[in-house]
């Protein structure tokens, strides 16, 4: 007998081949195939699981932590998996722990920073996880700062050696991933000082820990920061604070890529560009926005299922209810951030073929496409992580009542997810640094200068200056020339807007604090421009599968026309469109979630997500939200007893008393 | 030697009198006093510590909970503390518990539907706790709709008894406070079926654990519903899930004050009027839109005073970097907050009062104010809480990575308050009645019916259509009169608009549920203009205190400014302000920043929260803020040992391995 399906109703009413979405959605066959096979093998084993995590207490969570990533090492060894594999493999494990900064940030910085020698002392240690380490670069007072950071690394010339000290209590090490129980080596950054003179901020390769019995190293204080948002969620993983004492470590620690120290304690810098560096960062930034689609996607998911499910309101004549998802209040919420999932998931590869072709053109030594790539990497890394951390909220939200336990996945979903607003590059700060490359395209524009890549709108910026909406109905809203071009009007107006201001002011600096908000406003006109065109794009290749593009063609423009709601102000005051026009869009958004409504379940199975990886009963696959719902209430652990721990101290005296109390 | 106090400096550059405006904040010297004293003994009481509570377990927590509410009751009653005192004391010990439901919810539904034989009967053992009851109306299939409850109470006229009865799944209570562990009797709310017919939705008290030994009744399974939002937060309550089996209750358990069940099972309807019961609502919102700005105040204050502590780029010569709180992009995210937390208090203020003048008006049986009052309770608590919920995140995400530790106070506020926005109906399922009100008032303009209260400004209608907003210059807008007319023009036209779309639907319904996102938008309008309207009463009053009234002049000025900006797209797609006038409210925004920013530590300070109560180390009243979060971190219990547990099984492994493993 074939399983229940609550919601199979629903999958019927889709116009379209799910099974090519979702390699629409995973990227390729191959991608799907690996990632439908690596989540199914985590699923299906006990080990991982995870529906009682927000119950652990934190050391019991760490434990769990700790366990979970040596059993995800041995399954790597037993079924022989590929790197690819096993990174996949380990996403779905979905428990931040410090195997993350070891293999994402430790490796790849002596990858990146170390010198041939180095690399071979350290990186086999490190493969082998002999070692494991972690990137100590943030402090308790500095974050975004990182030209701020005060810890030291000062040489010795008597010894060769170089004397890692924290000279204040805001110079502690904090936050660092992995660092407080675990790691027993860091990637310390720490301002190099030699002869008296400050050399900026390197990074050191430095134990912590003894290799044979864990302590930490003399001179070393080391631990945990505490608790952190949510239950479950980031508390899985040791973010630790550090302090040195004047720890010494050798001279070929410093990591000597791009510059040295020599044996006379001269700063030295090798021909190796500096620019090669930000390679990581980029890189980094890009992985985040593919991951932005995921998360967003998880939340998106569970909303839309659950919403099919919950009716609430509008029986007839004793029949059931509507279904929540068939308002428009809910569909007006929803369905924008279901095209942004698949908005942002075509950004994330758009982004992912950037990187490799940055990479390459960094290694042929062409740096010209690296501020662009760079503005467009940051840029993109704030305006899908803070949507997404506000989406999931708002799929919570969505959820109404039931959408506040734990058990719909969503509170641990959002409390995991909200740090990559902050980590990375704080987003209200990337947003301006896009702002400064904005300002300086437009000030070049007037001697010429062509802008490249995501910027070059700006080069025709004569006619978005002046160019009028040409849409009549409602309609024309769909054309997708239309849609670019109301968007590229109304962020080359935005940026033209803040430039004139900024000419008003003697000292630029000055005008920069001062009309900042509008700049980062400006800058986010920019990149929605770009997710926009970004997946107009898409829709020019070749799509196969049954009713697939037609699909992907509503969500673009539910994307787009959302947006333009949103920020109707925008376009309205720059003149780009009229409100007549912006009445229109609202209009035709009506209709377009009227086509989204049929297809809103399928659209979300086709993101492949298991059970096991959602992790919410109210996402379930098959719907069956209430049952499930009843059992896991059950679990909590005041339901080990009926009669509570602490009735007979604090509720029986007063179920017992005599005397008259006061009112509470 | 006094203590040292960061933040010193910062108060010196109040340019009002702090001490006035605590009293102003309060609402009088008396409200002030009481909540002073009842602070301060609450953060002086060891028992009430709640540094600790992130890291209990959920049976930890429950405990400290239920020690935490029985010391209430004693120290009231050691203290002879009068209701007034006792609730205060009972708010600053800020732990969500099931005297919440009893005393909030319980008592009032007898005191509200019950006899006088009833009240009589059931209060006295209430009052003095012998009994503990919660409020069972939600279930788990029916939150917003209570008129689809499924619980039966059937009338046996054999034994003079009602059956009560779940009889599906979904039918099983879900949610109510206190009714998990604690509560030994409940009002359920139940349909109430006599002689075959169904009455409807009435309210039934119904004992559900044993008085001797606290078991559950016969009939009745009841537990906890499992974890919720966050660590802390509100898993200190057992909400709960309630089962009935055909469990029989005596027929004077059914609260017969509005209707009644004879001895023969014939349904009554008193001539008590049934609008009396909707007082209590108005109530409850009316506390909910009090506490909105009570919230609202803790995030903000913990926001404001940490960014003047924080410092971060900008350092000039080697000398100290700048106070974030003098980023332009950090004052445009705080400061409307910090605006809002008064916009809110005073609006809460008004509604205290319009509760009193609507009880009264009940009581002498004239309910002609009560739709608007409704309408008016139901929208501020929608907008605030939302409001709220949001901004307590935004603060949270101005405190950078830091607001993202547990010690820094906000994840909990956050996962504490969020329920609001669901709970006594949901945010947009209120707004939506609001438009309903909203649309009736525009409908019955024609036939020249005058709107009341906070409609009034409808009755104007035909000047808001057509009037000019005749601001010329960023000063223009500081004009009251200014900012009203273009808030009203707005809601009005917003309002005008949505009835003109409505007309063209034959169906009314249909229409109302197709343009539904848009009604929602003007209800919006109409409940922000409701809220500038009584910041601006507020000023009309005499206001003492040196600077005091020009502070609160700016911060309304920044409230209503920063809703224009925020909402640009209403106001210039309905042509009440030109896209230029636009650009002036943005200019003078910039200027109410820079004279706000002086004042800012102070106008929180104000607020007068203890550092027990603000529970952040963060929000430190005298700024110590680094030393604080270094202190804090060893008390996590990861560090109770240097090694961690699971070292030896999960992690040395690794380090003395010999074979090669692949990468995870």
């Amino acid at each position: 007998m074939e399983p229940l399906d609550y919601l199979a109703q629903e999958r019927s009413m889709a116009s379209f081949d799910v099974e090519e979405m979702k390699v629409v959605w995973a990227g390729s066959r191959h991608a799907y195939e690996l990632s439908d096979r690596c989540s199914r093998l985590v699923a299906s084993d006990p080990v991982f699981r995870k529906d009682n995590r927000t119950m652990l207490s934190r050391k019991e969570l760490f434990k769990d932590t700790l366990r979970k990533t040596a059993h995800a090492v041995k399954r790597t060894v037993e079924l022989n998996l590929s790197e690819e594999e096993s990174l996949t493999l380990w996403s779905y494990v979905d428990q931040p722990a410090y195997a993350n900064l070891h293999w994402g940030m430790f490796i790849p910085a002596i990858e990146g920073q170390g010198t041939e020698e180095q690399k071979q002392k350290w990186l086999p240690m490190a493969y082998k996880m002999q070692i494991i380490g972690c990137y100590a670069q943030t402090e308790l007072g500095h974050g975004s700062n990182v030209q701020g950071l005060e810890t030291t690394a000062t040489f010795d010339p008597e010894t060769d050696e170089f004397v890692i000290h924290s000279p204040t209590l805001t110079s502690s090490k904090w936050w660092p991933g992995g660092l407080g129980k675990v790691s027993t080596h860091a990637v310390v950054y720490a301002r190099l000082i030699t002869n008296g003179q400050d050399h900026g901020v390197q990074g050191f390769i430095v134990q912590l820990r003894s290799l044979d019995d864990h302590s930490p190293l003399p001179g070393i204080t080391v631990g945990d920061i505490g608790m952190k948002f949510g239950s479950g969620a980031y508390n899985s993983m040791d973010n630790g604070v550090l302090r040195f004492d004047h720890v010494r470590i050798p001279r070929n620690q410093m990591l000597m890529r791009v510059s040295q120290v020599t044996r006379e304690g001269k700063y030295v810098q090798s021909d190796v560009p500096r620019q090669l560096l930000y390679g990581t960062m980029v890189s980094v930034r890009q992985i985040i926005v593919s991951e932005s689609s995921i998360a967003l996607s998880r939340a998106v998911c569970i909303a839309t299922r659950y919403s099919a499910v919950r009716r609430q309101f509008g029986s007839q004549n004793g029949g059931p209810e509507t279904q929540v998802i068939n308002y428009k209040t809910q569909q007006s919420r929803l369905f924008p951030l279901l095209a942004s999932a698949y908005a942002f998931r075509f950004a994330g590869e758009w982004l992912q073929w950037l990187y490799t072709d940055v990479t390459k053109r960094l290694q042929a030594n062409d740096f010209s496409t690296l501020p662009e790539v760079h503005a467009c990497t940051a840029g993109l890394k704030s305006i899908t992580t803070s949507a997404t951390a506000d989406a999931i909220e708002e799929c919570r939200k969505l959820c109404g009542g039931h959408g506040y336990l734990s058990c719909s996945g969503l509170p641990e979903l959002f409390a995991v997810y909200i740090p990559n607003c902050t980590y990375e590059g704080d987003n209200i700060v990337l947003l301006l640094q896009v702002a400064r490359i904005l300002m300086k395209t437009v000030s070049q524009l007037v001697s010429g200068k062509k802008p490249l890549g995501t910027t070059a709108y700006l080069g025709r910026v004569e006619h978005l200056m002046q160019c009028h909406c040409e849409v009549q109905s409602a309609e024309d809203w769909l054309k997708p020339s239309v849609i670019l071009e109301a968007f590229e009007a109304r962020a080359a107006r935005m940026s033209v807007a803040c430039a004139k201001t900024l000419s008003g002011f003697s000292n630029l600096e000055e005008g920069f604090a001062e009309i900042s908000s509008d700049l980062v406003e400006a800058a986010v006109a920019h990149c929605q421009l770009i997710i926009v065109s970004k997946f107009i794009e898409k829709l020019q290749q070749e799509i196969p599968g049954k009713g697939v593009k037609t699909q992907l063609e509503n969500l673009c423009n539910v994307y787009a026309l959302s947006l333009l709601r949103k920020h109707l102000g925008d376009f309205v005051s720059t003149g780009c469109i009229t409100p007549e026009q912006g009445a229109l869009a609202n209009e035709q958004l009506r209709l377009l979630y009227s086509q989204v409504r049929p297809n809103a379940v399928a659209l979300v199975d086709a993101f492949n997500h298991t059970d096991h990886y959602l992790g919410s009963v109210l996402g379930r696959y098959d719907g069956n939200v209430y049952q499930k719902l009843y059992d896991e209430a059950w679990k909590s652990p005041l339901n080990d007893t009926d009669v509570p721990d602490g009735y007979h101290e604090y509720i029986r005296p007063f179920l017992k008393q005599h005397f008259h109390t006061a009112r509470l």
